[in-house]
């Protein structure tokens, strides 16, 4: 990723919404380029959201296809969270990595360590794997203990053991920052919080938690509060100020 | 779904694979519009893996369009695992419940409860929740001990929990039928449970071990052996004919 030659940590979401977007697919490819356009310098990927460009149907993936052609030296990690096993993981795999040709891709680990390795063995993209997400439910199971630790730590640790090529991180809701520590005590993956912005995550505790002194250690992402900003190079710009002044604060 | 009408508890499962069909996409309609009209009879609906059509990019999801609108009075349930959280997950229902117009699909619970209502919500479609997988992994989050009980069981619990509508069921690989009646104590949900044909999954302890007397309770799912069969019609009769003469013998 871009995080260090651009010296920002934001990643910018691209879900167009259709109740908000005029104009089906081609609205949304015209909207998103527009938002990558006026916010490029300042992001150091887009993370699309591969739930809101499936509705429009095949219209939607051909969108997002050409939107990523249009930019193809900015990094694009498909958010999709893809969990299955075997050749269908690998299918989904290629669907992501070479068909979509993304960079990076968000996924779900409850099938296990080996259900994660036709993503991992991409050993040039990123895998992302959903620890702890920010919605209240989020508890349910994710905070379940098992031998004494809650289930989000037995994923952050399966993360861990597939990280043979150095491509896993975690995704971690900004709304939970109180628990990020425990993680990054046990591992040194590098975290993707989404929801710094219109889901009211605290953006300087999640810099402070998550940061590690690598800026591939950590990238924000806010959406909405970007993408339906009136300037949204002006909102981009302004989060990624806010991070750099906690950044520098640091060690 | 069509299990009680035509006899039949068999789901045959649509994984196009372009390594084994040519002609890209139009070759996976081709291939699974066949053996769509050579099982039909036989099954009580059809199980699209949505990782095997994404492969092809647009294209693929325009023939599961397609393939779904040749055959509109016939069940079919994308096998898709979506697991998001708010408006992404509407956004997911949207794409699979009225964009693809599908009857049923499955689901991941890691993001609990709130997460799966969007799905649940569509009362008029089934939502199967992946409970126990048949991959090795599975054992790595799915069995760890929380509470006194697995994680699966945990998972279980949380789909009954969102069955408000009757509509849910739970997604259980076949190779692990020790652990399904340890599920059936605490829940009466109707079970998915693909993996009898190619994966070497046993079909009479599946079929003993999920029934409840209701023939919604249990739907069996080969994908590989009945779609690359020389003649799929026949594949599908004989798992047919094999579920119903272990059904015979139960009470």
């Amino acid at each position: 990723m871009l995080a260090k030659d651009r010296r920002t940590q934001l990643c910018v979401g691209l879900d167009p919404d259709p109740e908000r977007i005029d104009g089906g697919a081609a609205g949304a490819l015209r909207h998103c380029r527009e938002v990558v356009r006026q916010t490029e310098e300042h992001a150091c990927c887009f993370k699309p959201n591969s739930a809101f460009w499936e509705q429009y149907g095949p219209d939607g993936w051909k969108a997002l296809t050409e939107l990523h052609e249009e930019f193809p030296d900015t990094p694009f990690l498909l958010d999709a969270k893809r969990g299955d096993m075997d050749n269908t993981m690998k299918a989904y795999a290629i669907a992501v990595f070479r068909t979509l040709a993304m960079d990076a891709a968000t996924v779900q680990a409850y099938m296990g360590g080996d259900s994660l390795e036709p993503f991992t063995r991409y050993e040039d993209r990123g895998v992302y794997v959903v620890c702890r997400s920010s919605n209240p439910g989020a508890e349910d199971l994710q905070h379940l203990e098992a031998g004494g630790e809650p289930v989000f730590l037995h994923v952050a640790e399966l993360a861990a053991r597939v990280n043979g090529h150095g491509n896993v991180g975690l995704v971690w809701g900004a709304t939970a920052l109180y628990a990020i520590a425990e993680v990054r005590e046990v591992s040194s993956l590098p975290f993707l919080i989404p929801g710094i912005g219109a889901q009211g995550g605290d953006l300087r505790g999640a810099v402070r938690a998550a940061w590690n002194g690598d800026p591939a250690s950590c990238l924000l992402s806010a959406s909405r509060s970007v993408m339906f900003d009136r300037n949204p190079g002006r909102a981009a710009l302004a989060l990624r100020t806010e991070i750099n002044n906690v950044l520098v604060t640091l060690p």
